[in-house]
């Protein structure tokens, strides 16, 4: 499957402004929101009723109450998961609570099924506290098989994260921080391929310490990176800044910047390697891309608007460059890594998402280009060229064997090959039950109704 | 829509004992649960992910941060509601726990969307007291349109239930009481049409002051029933009793056995014109039902097997005879209530479920069997011989029409005839659509892979 480019503009398909948000606002309010839940099974007669309601379902019952890891055969446990959220980051803007999150989550829900064919349930909850929100998940927890968070602002979304992920015997994920560190780590994976450096000797900045910045850190520290310098709002962080500090920053002030470098955002980037920005639309001028060593690499990931355009960046000099928008090459998507990451977590019956599942991931993205194709303007798969669908396999498959070669993984046996089939199957299932979905809309029913009786 | 009598057997379609339980183990196994979640658009090019993801999802977000309330229509809140349960009652079976109840969770999702069109999310949360179960409801509101309780121990099932009708400002329906109770009232008037008798004078007996006995009594007396007598395993309850009492049973003496009767069970029901059973197998006599007045009403509605069969009722003289067990007349199934009741209360937009939307809905399903098919053998729907889809789009606008007139709508308007056309196109949609899921399941595409790579 890829992703056609729509006929509604020139570029990239995308309306802007007004415009655009008149068509949303109709077309969230047309369909009354995105999402629903439907029967993998159809109820045809009385046979198919006490077969999957009273009596018979009380056997499935009655098996997993002797052993609850028969949930994940028995149910659709294994192929659930929750977006959980309190809506309090979402998007750009801002704690907008939970009612107002939803159109953003009930969106990711259609992006985890169609990409990842997971069965993804919307939770936007009305909690405060760190506390709160752990216990809501907790209590939820044998429902589903895996837990996602979503747009839950920082620290808590880190704190919650570490305390789930050490009480809870099923994944929990931080696409904020963790989804994004996947498809950057792939990018600079096949980016240093281009221009021939190694990620143990390049000299790396990283400009923004909140989820995304320090995921971004912690996974290129784990992939063996060894010369990373993070700068927030105050400029480069060192072991033993006092000003505007906090526990994460902390712990990777331990593992980054070894020479103690301080000053500003300007000094950590003369002569770098590789620029990575995790902040805001403005941040990078051209001088300051122009100060970077040669054959340098600029990931300006600012959403919706970079650090610095992809073309400026390019005529500043920089020889490959990524952001997050579409219509220009190398957009780093997260919508690359969430579906398939949980995909091949759930496949495994994974307990956890570990660093080397990501690390997995990472791995399969960036070898989804071939030798061949890989150029510094595709450094990244987009939507419109790669089949998405392989990609998704590939990267399953590889998640789902880290996790077994790791220890969390509930199945026994992870068969690559399998997982590749079977998620295509999945995938291309759930294009043709889109289809039919859009096919049996209202619409047609009210057409077919006005017809009948005119 | 008919729900077909299957062709497995002979008798009703369904298949009893180990062989039943091979079917269901294997049927659950195969399609690893029963229930999926997918959109409800297509999502063909970057245009449709503009609109409904980033960018252009910031604007239905930013509209509900303004005015909660516009949750209904831009997203799928409206339509979707959480089926809440601990796990500590689940069937027939006991305290088994909230993985082991997912199988039951998923079953009643699955009918909630084929006989109301309503998306339901299992959610069986680890949880143990009362106010745990309550912060998790009071946290995930901002998600659903409703909740409803299910499988909860009582007494803490009717806690819950006090505390949310209360505190939340969405319906929150207690299926085991009150969707029981509103079939059981229906089935009744039907029943006393036939007899000629009037609710506000028979003498009726209620056995059982669980869940569904003091929903059945609540409802009863609330339709204008003015001599009721409540009976539990200690004998017939009146007030100032103090033997295995608890706050329900007290409220309920002050309403119900005004003479003071005391006694056991065949006290109160001798030359009663009513009795029904809410209790457990056999636990009605011959001999019981022969003490019965004249024209006497039998509804023996424990489950899986009633308190006393439907052909023993009848030749012992009840004149008309009720159960929960299919194959015989009259079965009294609450899939007839909660998919319509909460349709009803969807479409209204309801802020609760109040008893006049629940006499409504009885009010409804009664009428829906004509006079001239009205008998003693047909006082209640049922699913070989009736269209149900029919009789959900009535009880749904009876429903949205009494939380109007009782002030609890969202909605400013109802518009029954429109109710009844959307509820008919749903449903007939949600078929198509089944049929659709079903036609593109796993299987056909292994079939279609092997057939191209043989």
């Amino acid at each position: 499957m890829k992703i056609k480019i729509g006929k509604k503009s020139k570029s990239n398909g995308v309306q802007n402004g007004e415009a655009l948000k008149q068509r949303s606002l109709q077309a969230h309010e047309k369909h009354r929101g995105k999402i629903e839940v439907i029967g993998k099974v159809s109820l045809k007669d009385l046979h198919d009723l006490a077969v999957y309601y009273t009596p018979g379902v009380a056997y499935p019952s009655l098996a997993i109450k002797d052993n609850k890891d028969l949930s994940y055969i028995y149910t659709s446990r294994g192929n659930r998961i929750a977006i959980l959220t309190d809506g309090s980051r979402v998007l750009g803007l801002g704690n907008i609570g939970p009612e107002a999150s939803l159109p953003v989550m009930e969106g990711k829900a259609l992006l985890f099924k169609k990409f990842g064919n997971v069965d993804a349930i919307p939770l936007a909850v009305d909690a405060e506290t760190t506390a709160e929100i752990v216990a809501i998940a907790k209590a939820i927890a044998p429902t589903v098989g895996g837990i996602n968070l979503e747009d839950i602002a920082s620290p808590k979304c880190f704190e919650i994260f570490d305390i789930l992920q050490k009480e809870l015997s099923i994944p929990v994920f931080h696409d904020d921080r963790q989804g994004t560190a996947v498809v950057a780590l792939a990018a600079l994976e096949n980016s240093l391929k281009i221009v021939g450096k190694d990620i143990k000797s390049v000299r790396i900045v990283i400009n923004g310490a909140g989820a995304a910045g320090i995921g971004i850190s912690q996974l290129l520290l784990a992939a063996g990176a060894e010369n990373i310098i993070l700068c927030d709002t105050r400029g480069i962080i060192y072991k033993g800044r006092n000003d505007n500090m906090n526990q994460l920053k902390e712990t990777i002030s331990e593992h980054t910047n070894k020479n103690g470098l301080k000053g500003q955002l300007q000094d950590a980037v003369k002569g770098a390697d590789v620029l990575i920005g995790a902040s805001n639309k403005g941040a990078f001028s051209e001088r300051l891309i122009k100060s970077m060593g040669s054959r340098s690499i600029v990931f300006a990931l600012a959403n919706p608007d970079p650090e610095i355009g992809y073309e400026d960046a390019k005529s500043a000099g920089a020889e490959i460059v990524a952001t997050g928008a579409s219509g220009v090459p190398n957009q780093i998507n997260n919508m690359l890594a969430f579906p398939a990451i949980f995909r091949g977590a759930l496949d495994a019956e994974a307990r956890k998402i570990n660093t080397a599942m990501l690390i997995a991931a990472a791995g399969a993205l960036a070898s989804s280009i071939s030798k061949s194709k890989l150029n510094a303007e595709h450094i990244i798969p987009n939507f419109n060229d790669d089949d998405i669908d392989e990609i998704t396999a590939e990267i399953a498959a590889s998640v789902a064997k880290a996790a077994l070669d790791t220890g969390v993984a509930r199945a026994a046996n992870v068969d690559t090959a399998e997982i590749k089939k079977s998620v295509r199957q999945g995938l291309k299932r759930y294009l043709n039950l889109e289809k039919a979905a859009s096919k049996v809309g209202a619409e047609k029913f009210l057409n077919m109704l006005m017809k009948k009786k005119p």
